[in-house]
């Protein structure tokens, strides 16, 4: 199958500003990028990273400066016309993805596919219907429930706490360093990055 | 199986303080304890409950006040004393379980499997193996790890976005409201509350 992974590579992941220097975070925003498209091609499927400016990865890349709702819709319009029947749109930052979560996705019937995220996001998507669009604007996971039902498309959703986990804010890094099994994990330990219990809650906190 | 559901009756939920009233929060809770009692036994399961006080409930109750871990302990060692084979331990906070999410935790191999919380939490447990003991104090999922590691028990993990999912903070409610399939969600909604978009953000927001 045909993944579409998008990757913003101007300002990459603002939310951790306070934690990450501009320099890290866009490291940071590679790593997890790379266990993404690991992930995805180690099961034989077809990464191909769509980034706002031109970035090197171990999958194809396609440039594309437009707002991510626009350039998905259409490389999934392009994708389609070009005989695809099923297109993946796979979020750069799911640290936590392993082949077998991304297996699951791929592997579950339905015109569109969704695996949801926190906060009421969508985090991937497999869609065998070649008039369905994305809308990642507010409440996604929603719209794309009613969007898939006006065109009349079977809805399946994909129950992952790895796909559901993107990685925006200063907590979600815990998640990288109890769950992540590739780059983005080693790249959080070696930048100091530890999750350690104060109060009986644990937090992440970063030696000097 | 038999499962143990923890439930705390007395100051249920107080991170929902500032959103929820005191009688709001107990009835709330109680809500989501039905929809787990209810996911575990669609599927002929055995929950009950192990309240802090006596409570009302659609499944066995057995009052223990101890701390949780404690509580939890103390009622694994009974069961396996009992002869049991296999002993659950799934929380009471779970409002997007359902019976399939349940079955797959049920239904996976292992000594010990376990359900990752957000957070670093532990949010179920299948224990095939009567010297595993719990400690939801700290980082637990990987204080679990290394517990059933140090008994020589493997450790399997299930990647679910429902059983990850304890309802614990404001923003919370925002997932079970988008994906909530039970008793918690309508009485969500019979309260007022709502998923609503600004600037491009999803929220919970409550009606007057």
């Amino acid at each position: 199958m045909d993944v579409l992974v998008p990757l913003a590579t101007d300002e990459p992941k603002t939310r951790l500003a306070g934690t990450l220097s501009p320099s890290e975070r866009s490291a940071f925003a590679r790593a997890m990028c790379a266990d993404v498209l690991e992930a995805i091609s180690g099961r034989d499927h077809d990464p191909q990273v769509l980034a706002t400016t031109a970035v090197d990865a171990d999958a194809p890349v396609t440039v594309d400066d437009r707002p991510l709702t626009t350039a998905v819709n259409a490389a999934l319009a392009d994708a389609f016309d070009g005989g695809a029947d099923a297109v993946g749109v796979v979020m750069a930052d799911l640290a936590l993805a392993t082949p077998a979560a991304v297996d699951r996705l791929f592997e579950t019937d339905g015109d569109v596919v969704l695996a949801p995220g926190r906060g009421a996001g969508t985090n991937a998507v497999v869609t065998r219907h070649p008039e369905f669009r994305t809308d990642y604007h507010g409440a996604s996971i929603r719209d794309h429930r009613e969007a898939a039902h006006d065109i009349g498309a079977d809805v399946t959703e994909v129950d992952s706490f790895r796909l559901a986990t993107d990685v925006d804010e200063p907590a979600d890094l815990a998640e990288v360093l109890l769950h992540g099994e590739g780059r983005a994990r080693e790249w959080l330990v070696d930048a100091g990055f530890a999750v350690t219990v104060a109060d009986g809650r644990a937090e992440v906190t970063r030696a000097n």
